[in-house]
């Protein structure tokens, strides 16, 4: 039984492309039900500026939080050294900081170029070193808009290549393949993961952070099992998007992928009809927020033993 | 490049299950409009008896203007000898009887057990074979409930292979795999397209018809584009369902398959954007009715040259 990793994203990417803050106790409760429910690893927040994401403002008492719930890893997004440092303060497994494959969406949604990322990536990874072994978290890089971007179009494949070598190279731990604006396809997936996968070897890669926005995010998700990916980011209700990359909303919805993976034997570990109980903690918290999913609405096949 | 076809199926399927008739000339102008689109194959109507589902009384109507249509199939579901006469009467081209897999949902849909369904299809394929060589229509069968009954849960692979064999063997030409009630996953359309191929032969099983209900159909497609699967059957906007199986509601959205498959190489001889503009028809015949997909919401990727 292939043993798959669900990456729950939404308190991070799904709340911050929602204009209304979600209160601490609820977003606390969201988390809790869902590692009761199976999930292994959430990415509480972003360490980013209060003043630019006031919905995220409160990550570092949720990661303190979160820490105390047994077995699961807590990741948080990190834009750069700062936030990163924030992040370990308050005791961060995993530290996700986005790499965009465009540097014209790069320049917009962080103001750096390909260079100044990567000088930034390096320097996270030095104080990531510096860490004690015991609290040392793990550093991923989210290769982001790596299937193309909603300001520049296609994204050449060659140039996501060399630039997760360099990501590697300036000391993150593994990459991701994000798919920021939902212009993945199976095909190209399977492209790519392969690609990069001969480059920087099959266990530098093993994550995908798929949208859902032009309804292929499952189908891309297919290819990727299939191309050995272990870990796929998925959000609750499939909340969630850039909010720098206009119209590219939505992330796979967990509660589908849950069930797609367990159909097909795969292991996520997740309690399904718990799981699917955690969507009225965030519809209370959010009322009038459209959640996403088709699964919710069908509910279990009958005779469905996950 | 690898030719798909996508057969739509959005004037059966879809309108069947809505309670409100459209009128024959948005119906003919629906299909006029995405054939032009090039879209090469068309499920019209149901040949039923029309006190039995109004929404297809006008399909005798409906196949004559569509057979006029150059290069067009022009399909119609039939559900027994009497509906193949006078489909054949009408001049289709192919005809698609459904013969479901669970014994309970065939009961309660056309009151027959598997061997009445059986002698119905020997009956058809009789009456096809007794046509002129130039008016004979091709005669396929749509195992529906392939992947699982809402009313009997779980359907036995077994059974699916035995009675595929038996469709051939009572003389249709092709069978093909219809996931009515949206219980597939892309193993098991895996696992059953290979099984029922090596029974059947390659060539006699080419057709998918899947449904969204949960969210997998493009996931499911994806499984069987890579088991040589060549026809799939999807509907305009997501219209449709099964209204004799509850709770299993909308065939995978043309527009997204259509998008799908054209961002992974394959020839569809589809125009998108011909295509996206073919929803307004639809939605302008059926104000209010809801129509799904992402791709038209999302547009196309910029950049995306089809």
């Amino acid at each position: 039984m292939t043993r798959i990793l669900i990456s729950e994203v939404g308190p991070r990417d799904g709340l911050q492309s929602i204009d209304r803050v979600m209160p601490l106790a609820a977003k606390q409760a969201w988390i809790a039900a869902e590692a009761a429910a199976g999930v292994r690893e959430i990415e509480v927040g972003s360490l980013v500026p209060a003043a630019l994401l006031p919905q995220m403002a409160d990550t570092e008492a949720l990661i303190a939080l979160a820490r105390t719930i047994p077995g699961l890893t807590v990741t948080v997004l990190v834009p750069n050294r700062r936030g990163a440092e924030r992040a370990i303060r308050a005791g961060t497994h995993k530290l996700s900081m986005p790499f965009s494959m465009s540097e014209t969406h790069s320049l917009k949604n962080v103001r750096k170029d390909h260079a100044a990322v990567l000088a930034e990536i390096a320097a996270v990874a030095a104080l990531v070193a510096d860490q004690p072994a015991e609290t040392r978290p793990y550093f991923e890089v989210g290769l982001a808009t790596a299937f193309g971007c909603t300001i520049e179009g296609p994204v050449s494949e060659d140039a996501v290549e060399r630039l997760a070598v360099a990501t590697l190279e300036a000391g993150a731990a593994e990459v991701g393949l994000s798919d920021t604006t939902g212009y993945a396809d199976p095909a190209a997936v399977r492209r790519l993961v392969r690609r990069v996968r001969r480059a920087v070897g099959d266990d530098r890669l093993n994550t995908l952070h798929l949208h859902n926005t032009r309804g292929l995010g499952l189908a891309n998700v297919v290819a990727g099992l299939e191309e050995g990916i272990t870990t796929f980011d998925a959000s609750l209700g499939g909340l969630g998007g850039c909010p720098w990359a206009p119209g590219a909303s939505g992330n796979i919805v967990t509660e589908d992928l849950a069930f797609m993976l367990a159909a097909m034997g795969c292991d996520t570990g997740i309690d399904l009809p718990a799981l699917l109980a955690v969507r009225s903690i965030v519809a209370d918290a959010l009322p009038g927020e459209p959640l996403y999913g088709f699964t919710p609405d069908a509910g279990l096949p009958l005779g469905f033993a996950a």
